[in-house]
């Protein structure tokens, strides 16, 4: 079930940069919100109409415009399916620098406006480092041509990155170009057990230095989001039948050399299992393996859909404390919820999850802003990767200084003046008065 | 001989960033001109006062702040040299993922406000995708707490990004949180001849491929390099004595095995080899060997500098029509200058140097601005990694569009209403009125 649903009488559907910006000329005069939207599949309500916006989709704009095979940049129109690029490339012996569980309906043009994180930020990095262009439509109707092809490019204000992570409300970005890697194509899976949090954090160490060029994903679940996935999934097998383990951890290494990979790979198990560090594993032995085990971490979240309901949390918190909250939120919720953790450990982004038989105002009572003050403590991110949409932009004072945000609120005023682009997201409304937003 | 230089009255030496806060807080009130100031080194003039600014320098916040061991992530202040943070972290088993010539006295927050890139940018990428947070002093005073030290942080607008590269003009870096790889044991330099220009790109587009995850650096330089090399810097050696060749390519793996990353770089040269693609080549056999690789490289800008007087130019041009422009120089200028080429051919970005006896102003209008417009024409950037500065604040437009550069310029009046922070660089002054500047 979708937490946040919106409704519109109008939904456009533009196919181009100047179409969108005739739109939001229009819009801007009349100073009629809008809310931009790609492929929908966000889960902090960023990209859903809160009141009765226009919706502007960018599905129509799906066009590869260009790809260069001696620098791997591709350049894009916002509209294409991440899945689709995904498999363009591979065919010209390339991959996208991110891999998300939406890549079968989100749009890149989305991806860039959340800057989304996903599966393999570990290896490649932020999209705030391999998007090298973009054009963004401006509030005004402004088409503002970034969209640079060049790795290097140190003339003036970087101001692409103000659009990448802010979620449609400074401008609709229309096209990217991005800097893609060349495929690899030696890929190793191991999923592991370990039977403590701190052997986890050893693990990630040593995976780092001895797994290093070609460590490509660190996943961990703990116990009870592994019971969720045996209960609920169909086809999945424990690995480890004989006993059920504290903790498990997805590793992923990708390189070009299948021999030596797995050599390294090898070296680096021998050790850990020499070492205590690893209580059980399994070497993926090709590809449907590895799919299992993969199946198992990015099963989690059908698992938790369909025990009931869950409150989600996606936070950043430095790895060696992170664990710590999911102890502290179990003792507080005691037995009245299940409290699941898992998440990108090699990011320390972990996604907390509290599963209760229905929606319920007094666990939730229990759960915020408790969350949120810890997070807040320990110098955490209340949204690793998830954006604040209109789920969390009463929230953003957690994660930062009173300062920032009135900058950001003065950049939002700057570049939407009328405050049309998706309101009531990112940042607290109350930054702008009603007469400030409609008026003005 | 250094080409930009300025006189102040008056340089203050800040301890902290209260203190930096203290002086901007003042100077503001009075309109009082800044210049921010690291190590000086920049080459465009963006660091030296261009008529009686107060010069802010930041050279004694120089304190390691924090090092997290697992995640690798460096805390610092703006003062703290390259080459002691390089020095700090081999100790720790990391590195800096950047690495420059000038880094024996060149400032982190300086690297940080001009983007710097350097030898390491191919692998590691920009700062925009390393530097984790920032402490920023505004105009105003105002201290900006953004250092953050998460690799995920989806909480609002990523704001850190409109100080890396804007050249101290929109506030003063005082900390920085840097990510910062693990340092792997096995390097390997190489040192190629080629034909033909064309070779070197089929060179880059195999090494991307069959080395993949190791491959570290790929430097070009042309027969005009080498020459001036080996005529002016004492104890070069031609690594291939016997006979000349028209292109020169410098290879370097970075990998954590020895025998496997070796047993790589070899199969792929022997593979260039058959295919005709490097006419000659030497493979370092130990670090002495390497360091001599890397010293003709990096000996070419004091070798130009003996030679008499030079133009320089730090392009980012796709590498298919890269060469292109350097022939078409050469046509241009026939005998009067020499033209030479090299630079970080894997990231696209030349370094054209245009060599003469003295500075001759005609030879100067053949130069300019034939080379901004042809790079402009060509998608091109006219400052790949030394910034605008005071040298090219009023190209911008070769690289930019008329939008984007106003934007930029609405930034800056909103952050600096007073145009006090390193004025004349970065964007055209002509943007800014001298009463809008002086007297708002």
């Amino acid at each position: 079930m979708r937490k946040y649903k919106g409704t519109s009488k109008l939904m456009l559907q533009p196919r181009s940069a100047e179409e969108v910006s005739q739109i939001l000329k229009y819009c801007n005069s009349r100073c009629l919100a809008v809310v931009p939207q790609g492929g929908n599949t966000g889960l902090v309500g960023g990209s859903v109409p809160a009141f009765d916006e226009v919706i502007v989709n960018t599905s129509h704009m799906n066009k590869i415009i260009s790809f260069d095979k001696v620098s791997g940049i591709l350049v894009c129109e916002a509209g294409c399916i991440l899945e689709t690029l995904i498999a363009f490339l591979d065919n010209q012996g390339f991959v996208m620098p991110l891999d998300l569980g939406a890549k079968g309906s989100c749009q890149i043009g989305g991806n860039v406006s959340t800057n989304a994180g996903g599966l393999r930020l570990l290896r490649y990095g932020s999209l705030h480092g391999s998007v090298l262009g973009l054009e963004v439509v401006l509030a005004n109707g402004t088409v503002l041509d970034m969209l640079g092809t060049l790795r290097k490019d140190n003339t003036g204000y970087d101001l692409k990155h103000l659009f990448i992570g802010s979620e449609g409300s400074l401008g609709i970005v229309t096209k990217v170009s991005i800097l893609t890697p060349p495929k690899l194509s030696s890929v190793n899976v191991c999923f592991l057990a370990c039977s403590d949090y701190a052997s986890c954090l050893k693990l990630l160490l040593d995976a780092k230095r001895k797994l290093g060029e070609i460590l490509s994903a660190f996943e961990f679940l703990d116990h009870d989001a592994m019971d969720l996935v045996l209960k609920h999934l169909e086809g999945v097998r424990n690995p480890f039948p004989s006993s059920m383990h504290n903790f498990y951890v997805l590793i992923e290494t990708t390189g070009s050399s299948e021999s030596y990979d797995r050599e390294k790979l090898d070296a680096f198990l021998l050790h850990s299992m020499e070492n205590g560090l690893i209580s059980d594993g399994v070497v993926a032995q090709d590809i449907t393996q590895a799919s299992s085990c993969w199946h198992i971490r990015e099963g989690i979240p059908e698992a938790l859909m369909k025990e009931g309901g869950v409150y989600k949390y996606d936070l950043s918190i430095p790895v060696e404390t992170m664990y710590d909250l999911v102890e502290e939120m179990r003792v507080r919720l005691d037995a009245s919820a299940k409290v699941v953790a898992y998440g990108h450990l090699g990011d320390g982004n972990l996604h907390l999850n509290i599963s209760t038989p229905q929606y319920d105002d007094n666990i939730l009572s229990q759960i915020e802003p408790f969350v949120y003050e810890w997070t807040s403590k320990h110098k955490g991110s209340i949204s690793a990767e998830h954006g604040l949409g209109l789920m969390k932009a009463n929230k953003i004072h957690y994660s930062k200084s009173p300062e920032t945000v009135q900058l950001m609120a003065s950049i939002k005023k700057l570049l939407d003046p009328n405050g049309i682009l998706n309101p009531y997201k990112v940042l607290p409304p109350s930054l702008f008065s009603k007469a400030e937003i409609y008026t003005e």
